[in-house]
């Protein structure tokens, strides 16, 4: 039997901005990445974000960034491996007061925006990440690329690691992504981008943008809610992996 | 047998600025209120911090302040109720991953600067307080003046209470203290400050700045380590209570 | 001749998140109060901001608030003299360097949200915010409401006072605005807010909303871009003045 | 006739947190660079620098800085050239305001920390700095190292350029400073450093770590403020650059 998560970014607003297609994606999605106020998400929000995933069913999971609010965390920043530990540490906490507070718990850690892209190579960011959510819960699972320092690093202190995939992004032949400014990066036809994480569950492997064809772990595909139009592309990616015989729920972290 | 707690405000260091005498008032409390980043406290500093209180045995307390650095928190920002819950239980999260991660938990939660001031008569701050401080754990003793709309939030919902008093500074009729700008709202005097701080706990009074003496009940003595000379004078009240007969350590909350 | 000037709060997107209709507005109206970073605005924003209104003739306003990011700067924030006059200097500098960097010049001054609100009352901020703006330059006008503390302030300095009144809102006997939370505070009827308009500039009076017709000198008339319904209104009333014979203008100050 | 300006970092204070001697170098210096808030210093201490900087006829310099209080600006950000463009106007612009209450101008912009680095190599971040400097004022003087990418973007805009090296830190074979972290990067001994710099500012030349003699133009030298016996280095270098024959002064730019 196959199966998988979709996860996706959410909880972004922030004091009088509004951000995301929340209360649209949530009910479609199984595990939620939770801003924590560094990079969107202030406490209010969080709260709000926290309740509606437990409405829902959804996996609540720590979504940690550098703190850069001005740029939404997209930003590289260079940050020692002390920095970033303390950073994550402070979000994991921050948010899972939240959970706390209606008697549920964190379902998983998944670093945002620059911190995430900068952890596939440089060990330091990596080393730092997974030692935060080590210290806080040696069980709470990790989402890392295949392939990623993250993910080679959360393997080496035993930390449970879900495997993210990209269904909508090209990859590089070392598993990492293509450069979104690159031709050819984004994967615009929803069909294809469904066949595809279609064939990262079932077969495991994914054909890189040169065409070749590597092993690629799918637990856990990323989705988008910014827009309406997003929304309606994750509903018809629900619709195509269940066609597929894919049961789409929570990941079994660490597989 | 007579009793009582030693709190003080710490880990307010901030990135490159460093303030206090942490190092040196640490070992001389048993209650540490630890700044939790919206006033002082950056995530580097709190873990320092949480160490150095584990080290010496003493309380790791949560200093929950509205979101102002530049001010340090000693500002009124008209805050909404579920604002105020909000910011505080973000900040008690965000502490407590530090704990956590060191295998500790939190021994009490202590509004920091013009929040807890506020909160002295603003049921609606108050409550904001109390419920984020319960739904987080209903048995975290919250620290609270006797008199206070907080103490009187905090009885309401079962929460346990700590008495904090003042040794240095006068206190109205109604139990609030003097404003700082007024005459003789400090007491400059350190052994006419210890003399307080021992009435307070072995008689349970106060003489308030027009001469009535008022029951205080003292559970624990706000003292500060800002600059050497506070460090002394810490120094100085452990001696004089010790000799008064009082041991000094945790307090027994809610009694 | 009448004359009015019609005046917005613009340019509060931040980073990534998007707030107001500022491309539809801004052509309606003829002076924009541009956010400066503490409430909304980022430079990015600011520069954008900047060039949009020199597109359109529009008057490049500065509008200073609290350092209040999360609460939109519509939090009061008990702040000093000092502290006002420092804040409100810091972001008139800051917006004046990109309208410079185009060769042009700030037109005006309007405080933002909750410190607005304050001067109206307090004397303290008012005289903070006056001492700036004159300290940057005694010629350069500020938006006041008449009856103000802000407005007596500004006239003490003999810095130039521009009427602001508002037609969506109504009035106490005092000239205070009736506050959003009681009934009656809003004129949600877009033809009666008109006509409200109208009587002001035309005959410089307003019925309170206990009836009484009480002086009100207008200058210019706030108008909001927040939603494209609000957009709408702009153009209805931009339509309703200019058949009664006002002209839509940029404001002579201090008249 | 031999000529030095000796500048500064300064006014880095913020809230409640107090840093460096500012009191003490600034009547030892000819040339502050004065934090702009975005890496320290708020309005009030901006205030308060630029008046303690009038008073001992010190030239007043923006000293902007990425986004970054709780990494004191020395961290590198990942900004784009629009970004850095906005970051370093709007912080010219928001001291300036300081300056011209008092009826001053400044004299001269120095990027501070990592924007200052990076941009030594990295055209697109001395662009955005330069284009900044340039739209604000086309002929206030920027202070850039020899050989870097900043003093080049600057001559090329025909920006004027203060040519600023160190005494106290080892140089590389490009002109650039030998990294912090190696061996022999900090020159430690006072009269060492003393000679190094009468050498750039009379014969126009230092000795690079590997032994070579390099050409290396001086208008002014960096010194330091942070504790008392940084203060007592500047003090040393004063009395040697003066029995040099060398005069202490404000740089004549782009020469």
């Amino acid at each position: 039997m196959y199966r998988i998560d979709l996860n996706s970014d959410l909880g972004e607003s922030f004091g009088a901005y509004s951000i995301g297609q929340d209360e649209h994606v949530i009910p479609l999605i199984t595990s939620a990445n939770v801003a924590c106020g560094f990079h969107g998400g202030d406490p209010v929000v969080m709260r709000r974000t926290v309740d509606r995933c437990l409405q829902h069913g959804v996996g609540i999971g720590a979504h940690p960034s550098y703190p850069d609010l001005a740029g939404f965390g997209r930003r590289l920043l260079h940050a020692s491996e002390e920095e970033v530990y303390g950073d994550v540490l402070y979000q994991i906490g921050a948010l899972s007061a939240f959970a706390r507070a209606r008697g549920a718990a964190l379902s998983h850690v998944k670093p945002h925006g620059a911190m995430n892209n900068h952890s596939f190579r440089d060990a330091v960011t990596a080393r730092g990440i997974v030692r935060a959510v080590y210290d806080y819960d040696p069980a709470l699972p990790l989402f890392a690329m295949p392939y990623s320092a993250l993910k080679a690093e959360a393997e080496r202190h035993g930390l449970p690691v879900i495997n993210e995939v990209f269904a909508d992004r090209a990859y590089n032949a070392d598993g990492s992504l293509v450069d979104r400014k690159r031709p050819g990066a984004m994967v615009h036809d929803a069909a294809l981008a469904a066949d595809r994480a279609i064939r990262m569950v079932k077969e495991g492997v994914v054909e890189t943008i040169d065409g070749q064809v590597i092993a690629m772990q799918a637990d856990s595909v990323c989705v988008h809610g910014d827009n309406p139009a997003a929304v309606a592309l994750v509903q018809a990616l629900r619709q195509r992996l269940t066609e597929a015989g894919i049961a789409i729920g929570r990941p079994a972290a660490g597989q």
